[in-house]
């Protein structure tokens, strides 16, 4: 639909005037955001004391978006909807600031900035100065809950937000750079997982202004057909607005989310009346407008609208450059200030007529700013409790444990629809399938009568995309929501950058108290580096866990629970918390279980502690030796190493320390679980040796731990990136954190012992070569490995 | 195009009987690896003893993969194409060995697995096993240059291969699971950057088997008209292949192929000719095929074949359910492997017919083991160096030097066609501009007139993709050629587990002889951390340093160089090695300029070295305390606050440390580049306070040094993920790694200073506090701030 199709009756002059001038109004707010920081209504003629020492901002992105808020508000009054607006393109910060000003939330928020002349120019001295706000949508940005600064996933945040959402809808504008990027390509897939009656809508604003930073964007120099082609391939009809002069573009505008909004409207009730259930071709918009749209049109005689000079700060050295400071005054004079706004700065009221009403307003939706908070429901974990008599006389499967728990959040909250499951087509693979009992995989695709629990109104993720997962799921908490994300280790640094980008929006946010608290983001990372042998070496990295790590402590929670019942214990207390990023770790093998649940409370309550029935020293002794763990399978094999000194060495005094709650490594003033440093010299010493088998990489042990006084005697195995196919003994034995190394690291450590000492190095480096051998021949590991059992101090 | 609708004419009797022949023995192959590790012609009947103790593979994927392996050698031999087979679904290396195993070329590179009994059940053995083989493709297949492990990224790769390697056709199989990922969904925008006058073909075979590991995949359930959509805007022309029943896919694989690469040679010759100058349309193929063809229909009463219990190890325990393993021995003998292999396990005679000449196999093909590798031509460093006269006296942008040389790399190489440029829309950004006074953007869509330096044979590849920046340059210097990718150092960690792929690929391969070396990958991390002030808190992570630092030793190196010369030395130094990762971190803005190239060489050749200069104390004097520095501005704020305490306490003795290779931080026996003890203990002494500020998180310092012996006294100052949008010099106070909090720091640490030293304390706190103040006012630095200039010893 091109604008000489459009049906223009429908917008009357009067609506016109007023679209127009209220678009002029946030153009005009725009500009004098990125120039101005005194003079804020042009009341007197334009001088160098005015403008910003630094010129900072980008305006090439501001007027369409500017354009789309307009509009919106218009369509919003007029059907009474519940709307919220994404803001995709970077640097689009400008016209958040400007629309919201203009309808009042942001003065709701922020009284200080009222809607006056001294309140136009805090918002517009504020703007990328010291202290003040950023130049993209942020957390602090009102009606925002997506960041504007690493381009891809608005679109996945916007799906997030309506998901269980049946009113909302997200209006997401897609800037043509951010387009190319990997995250917003295949979140065009979305609608595949996207259910009408029971979900909201996300209707997609394409924005071809067609440049980057200094380069057409690709999908700016299709042309429509092409568009509409790639569009209707995703499921997807696409409407096209596209122009420059201002009439007929309201027009368009106008009549075209008239015809969106009645679109979302017929496929909602079609699938809530149940007349119609299948996946529906939603509609979306194709904006073309030029970038930097109401700029003048050259600069120094080279091009300025409609092209890349337009994307940053239009026209430069405004302070110094009297002509550059004339063509400025006359761009904004060039709205017509005085017209828009009255002497003492408020809009004027005909303007004002466009503001949909307070409980409508975009910047005030408390879907954005955690105002909406479901309750989870979250079920004892004493019935999902593995029944453990002793430490290692119960076998059991950490994941599928976890499973039957999740099953019943699933049931507690199935009315209340607020609780979703991601993962990438890994939710059986990873043992958590005991959910299907509960729910299904939400999918709009046709649906085989073969297909496994594939439903329409299914509460389970999966597509092979961390990117959606991740993306789709950050949408859904800060919209109010509960989730779990559970993911192979090794691939979950695909999302790095978002788990970066979320870590900073709840670090911002914790300091903005109109934001509430929303939900943790919960990872559960499974088929962990030490069971991906068969796999091989591109399945093996547990490096996300210092990732994380690098991030403020207030933030970021990493857990390593060494068997079921703590699993258990660690994901209801990270379901329970908020404005966190809780990563847990926790394989999905049979293995033994070492604590009874009153156990694993105590335990993980600390996040580290003393396991005394598995040393052999008295609680109020100190040890020869500390033999350390964290992780499942680092645990397993310090107990079987425990197992091997004590057996050869009766006298020898070890203490066995397990650690849950990575943080609590880390002094406590560095991070709020911190064990402080008298606790930590208790469990650890400050003079005995520690052997400490970590399940990552060895170095952020040390990292964690390097200002404790023990810190020179510390010595961490961990994965050293040596994997490959092979056994799971092999990967431990690889990486020299199987039961024989550690106890070998052990004696080299410990107190000379002698004859006995000497003689127990010779058969354990005796065991590693009969491990390799028999491995080779049979493939598997030895059946001392396969059948191991902890035998305690039966020794 | 449906199978009704194909003339089949084209494919006698006999060459379908090839097909089926060759394709079957593949399939029999694939299962053997699977099952197998004796009796592996079945001429004896199965037993328990003949299968593996664990089964591990994939087979779902796998005979779709022999299908086309098949149909390419007949292609080859048919047009004399220089092909290779770029595997993308997860776990095809059963169909990838099975195959090469086939043609000749495995034996050829692997002697000890000959095309005989012998060797076909060391064939089998080895598969998953330990010691043996991964099973997707991986640096062990021959002919692979693609992981393929971790998903998305195979389209990529395969056109990197393809740039600048014109008479080359990369058959690229992009599995419907991996095209949900974000890599690859962008990945098809890959024609708007490959020109058919000097590059090769992609030929992308989309292949719908319907499931990933337990749900259907997106794509497989779109209708062909869908799917024809889509990719057409996308580019593309879509050729189906669908179906099950042998005779009519041969016919329609055949014909399909034929079209295809007669497509290529049409569009390869209107360019070539200069007859056509626009981006063409260019062919791909959709196969749809069972998950799992020819396997059983059922197991167990239920559907097998066509579904997603196909996709892993079919049928299990078949070691010890009978039934199974007479299943799974039907199932193997279906494919009557007498007919296939004579009696010594040598392939028959007819079958080979098949197989390509040995210069063509795809299994040999050099273009995927570096057999391969273009010479970099490399102009010497010191015409592009700063003149610097003395320290601190000349000020340069260090990337705009490095810029002019790029540009000369470009056009010394630029006859060879082996040096590309990629970065995500920021090469004029990150003020590498000059490379387009030789060369241009490549571009393939339309080009306006005002565009700049847009081009369709132009070496910058610019996307707004780090995803495609990655995979294309991984791609091409797999293939043998030279790169370079600059990026804003906040969003490489959109590819952190490329990366990571990338680096355990060449771990791998650095352990395999017949893999010669390729040109490292080189990156440039600019707008960094220190220098993102303006774009705020989203823009400011320097986390990647910690992330690359998790490699194994042998293959990563970080570089932190101070000032244009030494990131001029870096850069020449970093391109003439092989088989690393490079990481180079460097700004972009204009600052003091602290070595002329003499100094630069000998200070960067050993990696850190304490600057005589900049202290005040004799090389042989031990100090009272070291001032160390790894990066711009760090370097830049060390020496203001050794300049800061020189001036207040003239008797005190400093050390000033520079540190360009991080890896030298590191003991020798860690890190080839790491200094030995004595010479770490020589320039951070082992007892005295050090103050280090580093570029990045503070805990790499700590977990790079601290087996060192002065590791207690070391205290790193660093970027605490605190940022926001303000000014330069602000953005160090908030992290504490300004001249002011450097001075206080080393007050602290240093012997006490008496009435001098509380002066002084006095005087940098009043400082701090006056800096807050007047950025607040004036939205920029102070001025003693900006016109900083180092007075040396003159003070």
């Amino acid at each position: 639909m091109s604008n000489a199709q459009i049906d223009t009756a429908s917008l009357t002059n009067d609506e016109m005037d007023v679209l127009e001038r209220y678009w002029r109004a946030a153009n005009y707010l725009s500009v004098g955001q990125i120039y101005l920081m005194d003079n804020p209504l042009l009341d007197r003629p334009l001088e160098p004391e005015h403008i910003k020492p630094r010129l900072l901002g980008h305006w090439g992105t501001t007027p369409g978006l500017n354009f789309i808020y307009t509009h919106l508000n218009r369509i919003i009054t007029k059907n009474d909807l519940e709307m919220i607006y994404v803001c995709g393109p970077g640097h689009g910060g400008p016209g958040m600031l400007a629309n919201t000003w203009l309808e009042g939330s942001y003065s709701e928020i922020y009284p200080h900035v009222p809607r006056t002349r001294e309140g136009m120019q805090t918002l517009f001295r504020q703007f990328s100065f010291p202290g003040g706000v950023p130049s993209h949508a942020a957390p602090e940005t009102p009606g925002s809950m997506h960041e504007g600064g690493e381009l891809g996933y608005s679109l996945a945040h916007a799906f997030g937000a309506v998901f269980d959402n049946p009113d909302l809808i997200a209006a997401c504008v897609v800037g043509d750079g951010e387009a190319e990027t990997g995250a917003l390509a295949t979140s065009w897939h979305s609608n595949t997982f996207l259910n009408p009656e029971h979900d909201g809508a996300v209707l997609p604003i394409l924005h071809l202004n067609g440049y980057k930073i200094a380069n057409p964007t690709i999908l700016a120099r299709f042309d429509d057909q092409q568009l509409r082609d790639m569009f209707s391939g995703f499921g997807w009809e696409a409407f096209f607005v596209e122009g420059e002069d201002h009439a007929p573009m309201h027009r368009a505008m106008a009549e075209t989310l008239d015809r969106s909004v009645a679109r979302i409207h017929e496929i909602q009730k079609a699938a809530r009346e149940g007349v119609v259930n299948e996946r529906p071709r939603w509609p979306m918009i194709v904006l073309r407008s030029p970038k930097g749209w109401t700029a003048p049109k050259q600069i120094d005689g080279k091009k300025l609208e409609g092209f890349w000079r337009a994307h940053q700060v239009p026209i430069g050295k405004v302070r110094e450059n009297g002509e550059h400071r004339k063509l400025l005054e006359e761009w904004m004079r060039s709205y017509r200030p005085e017209e828009l706004f009255d002497p003492s700065g408020r809009p004027m009221p005909d303007i004002l007529k466009l503001v949909p009403d307070k409980s409508r307003l975009m910047g005030l939706s408390p879907h954005t700013n955690g105002g909406v908070k479901a309750e989870l429901k979250l079920p004892e974990i004493h019935q999902f409790a593995l029944d453990v008599s002793g430490p290692g006389e119960t076998t059991g499967e950490a994941t599928r444990t976890l499973g039957k728990y999740l099953a019943e959040v699933m049931r507690l909250n199935a009315e209340a629809r607020n609780f979703r499951l991601m993962g990438p087509d890994e939710t059986t693979s990873n043992r958590l399938d005991a959910v299907f009992e509960e729910t299904d995989r939400v999918w709009m695709e046709p649906i085989e009568p073969y297909d496994d629990h594939l439903a329409h109104d299914g509460r389970v993720m999966e597509v092979l995309s961390e990117h959606l997962c991740q993306g789709w799921l950050e949408g859904y908490l800060l919209s109010g929501r509960h989730g779990w994300f559970a993911c192979y280790e090794a691939f979950i640094h695909i999302i790095d950058s978002m788990f970066n980008q979320h870590a900073k929006w709840l670090k911002v946010s914790q300091g903005l108290e109109w934001r509430k608290p929303v939900a943790s983001l919960n990872y559960l990372l499974t088929s962990h580096v030490w069971r991906q042998d068969h796999n091989g070496f591109s399945h093996q990295d547990p490096g996300f866990l210092d990732h994380v790590a690098n991030k403020k402590a207030d933030i970021v929670r990493i857990y390593l629970p060494p068997d079921a019942n703590s699993l258990l214990w660690v994901s209801a207390h990270c379901l329970q918390t908020t404005d966190r990023v809780n990563v847990i770790v926790a394989g999905k093998q049979p293995s033994p279980q070492w604590m009874n649940l009153e156990e694993t409370e105590r335990h993980c309550r600390v996040g580290a502690g003393a396991w005394d029935w598995a040393g052999s020293v008295a609680e109020d002794e100190e040890p020869d030796i500390v033999m350390a763990c964290a992780g499942d399978v680092p645990t397993l094999e310090t107990l079987a190493a425990v197992q091997l000194l004590r057996e050869a060495l009766p006298k020898l005094k070890i203490r066995v320390v397990n650690v849950v709650d990575l943080m609590s490594l880390q002094p406590e003033y560095s991070h709020p679980h911190g064990l402080s440093d008298r606790d930590f010299d208790q469990l650890f010493t400050t003079d005995r040796p520690i052997v400490f088998a970590h399940h990552g990489y060895p170095y952020l042990i040390h990292r964690l731990a390097y200002k404790r006084h023990n810190h020179a005697n510390l010595h961490v195995h961990g994965y050293r990136e040596e994997g490959t196919t092979t056994t799971p003994f092999d990967m431990a034995v690889l990486n020299e954190i199987d039961r024989f190394h550690l106890a070998l690291a052990a004696l080299k450590w410990m107190p000379d012992q002698g004859e006995v000492g000497a003689k127990l190095k010779r058969t354990l480096e005796e065991k590693l070569d009969r491990h390799t051998a028999y491995i080779k021949e049979h493939g598997e590991d030895m059946p001392e490995i396969l059948e191991w059992q902890w035998r305690g101090a039966k020794a």
